[in-house]
């Protein structure tokens, strides 16, 4: 069950961009599960990828991969290939080579993606007997399918698109991702492509991405589990007419801003298909120390099942909240600073309840889908925000029944 | 539903301690929800507290009142006087003083604690009128009735009584606790209370404590959140005929292994009465480089929502254990040295799945209701233990449907 308005928006075409979907019935026989995206030569390519020290097979390769000049990404949903040893590096790599002699490129200039089941074998013949058709299919306007190609269990396609204007002229940015919900046993894994037309040098674009991931799908959070798969890329054609974006640049700011809202709104989509998911939580800590500390506390809020359950239950049950920020970790905090608001209902100050408070008030907010906790460590002027969803019934089902 | 056999033992009684229950009325007028436990002069008195920065009231006043040589343990359920501010202080103390003027002792000499919602002011004269009944209760034998009397939705009441021998002569150590659950919402804390007739100085019981404590009960997790009002609490009468524990003493060493091994079931009830718990899960770290190493790991993989709604399912989901492990936070962990067990079935090594691995093989294991994974991280001789539960639909319908 998805929060709020989640349609698939109107995709902007990206120049030097093709998408294209095939049918390779690696779990399941009735839609795409195969996903290319041919990226023209002369781009530039960044990617971010899973903090897991496990990295699956394909991870492992797309990271050797990505300084030579990346000019396609290979794509599986229905198997994670990860946990699979060598013979997982072998099949991954094995992908790349069949696609690179598809296409007449170079098997190093295919970064492999892969989402499913952990430790199955990746069934190598079905994925390389789909290429031909995956090839055929590249296509600018394919945007929709390849959101859908990617898919696991996730209950619509991800897309966000957007249009800044540099020097003058229009740049485009597109980006699909799908869920982080593990939303079938094992079938981890988040995500993310995103291709530009802006023109912008390697190392920059890297930076661009490092620090947009960081405040994007970093600040997300199902159930604090990480995948062995994670991973986003982003590539910039250069074939906007716009000038190259330079660093340190007022066109820097702008084009790294959209990268930001292009991400954000990727990563919402994700939460608002959390796992079971009937609310959107979005947790504000301000007035911490540092960034690191106000991430600290956020997570913390949203990892807890004590404030997911009450939530799911429309439950103002603040005291939850509080005992989560008193146990993050947080050096000498004092509790007669701390404020927390449900909405813009102040429920805690001056260490203990708000004199203000009531349930009634606390609970019009906790009926809403979307929800917005603040809390205020009175400490500093550092401000960060997570977005978590609530813990459902579906929850334990959707993880618990699923072999069953 | 408690996991496993789980009845009240016929308890030693400890020479020198005495306790009494009463019905305050705080919460619920049908049972005993007052406990006092009486500790004769001359003995000596440990305690552990929650890490929680946000100490409820009635902790921050036994943390103060410990180095006073406490006689009396009070203790309420219905109400954890916690978020309360300085109205909270002045309640908790208040307390203190009235049970002293009824005792003829001292307020400095009483250590309060209190289990039960969060931030409701403590109806401070319900408890008081109960204090003359609970001082009329005192008995050596009371201790069932102790134990039950601060339970708040614990399935079961829960102790543990052992026997040692000291220069020759019988020792005796009884303990009960109640659970760590979030039974209800806000009904956090987990509370311990030890007693014993050795003679102990202070310093070395309280080094004795905190080192069992440190393997007990911080080694077990429902949901990895910590209350705001934990506690536990040992006071060793010196009433038996044995000689005095000295420090570094063969003594010291059946001591302090025998309060070990009454922490360690004290703890393991509670798990064994998780909320919703249907499994006891014993999650054992090997090769790890140093303890805290084994802690962080084991603690990872016991609070993944993924691993315990995998284990509610009976569902060999072994992906998920791997991935838990990987994202633990160790530094430099080599994938293909990881060995992976549930119960005695190797199910990952070099990397990737057993080659003598079958899914019946691990499905055997999880159909039991107590289950032991062991992790092999190959890397050092360390190995630590962590107890936890499985995650059931019953525990999203415990902590939400509280108030509806």
């Amino acid at each position: 069950m998805a929060v709020g308005q989640t349609d698939f928006p109107i995709m902007r075409t990206i120049k030097g961009v093709k998408l294209g979907a095939a049918k390779a019935g690696i779990k399941q026989t009735q839609r795409e599960d195969v996903l290319l995206i041919e990226m023209a030569e002369g781009g530039s390519c960044a990617a971010v990828f899973t903090q897991n020290a496990f990295c699956a097979a394909p991870v492992q390769i797309a990271k050797a991969h990505l300084p030579q000049e990346p000019r396609w990404i290979l794509v599986n949903s229905g198997n994670a290939n990860a946990g699979t040893g060598k013979q997982g590096l072998q099949d991954a790599f094995g992908c790349c080579l069949s696609l690179a002699s598809e296409v007449d490129g170079i098997a190093q200039q295919v970064l492999p993606f892969s989402t499913g089941v952990i430790g199955e074998p990746l069934p190598v013949a079905k994925l390389v007997a789909a290429l031909p058709e995956v090839v055929a299919d590249l296509d600018e306007n394919h945007w929709d399918k390849a959101a859908r190609a990617i898919m696991t269990t996730d209950t619509f396609p991800k897309g966000a698109t957007l249009m800044i204007e540099i020097g003058g002229q229009p740049v485009y940015i597109s980006g699909i991702s799908k869920g982080a919900g593990m939303i079938q046993p094992n079938m981890a894994t988040m995500l993310g492509f995103i291709a530009t037309d802006a023109c912008i040098e390697q190392a920059l674009l890297q930076q661009c991405l490092s620090e947009a991931a960081e405040l994007s799908f970093n600040r997300i959070t199902v159930d604090g589990d990480t995948s062995t798969n994670d991973g986003c890329v982003v590539f910039a054609s250069g074939k906007s007419e716009a000038p190259e974006i330079l660093p340190d640049s007022e066109d820097y700011r702008v084009f790294s801003a959209a990268l930001l809202v292009v991400c954000k709104r990727l990563a919402e989509l994700i939460i608002r298909d959390g796992e079971g998911a009937t609310k959107l939580i979005r947790i504000v800590v301000e007035q911490a120390r540092d960034d690191a500390e106000a991430v600290q506390v956020a997570k913390t809020i949203a990892h807890s099942p004590l404030v997911k359950t009450a939530f799911f239950a429309s439950d103002p049950n603040w005291g939850r909240i509080l005992a989560a920020v008193g146990r993050a970790g947080v050096e000498n905090m004092a509790l007669d600073k701390i404020e927390i608001y449900l909405g813009t209902v102040c429920i805690v100050e001056n260490g203990g309840r708000a004199l203000a408070y009531t349930e009634q008030d606390g609970q019009r907010v906790m009926r809403q889908a979307e929800i917005t906790i603040t809390v205020r460590l009175g400490r500093g002027a550092a401000s960060q925000e997570v977005l978590t969803c609530d813990f459902s019934y579906d929850y334990v089902r959707i993880n618990a029944e699923y072999r069953s």
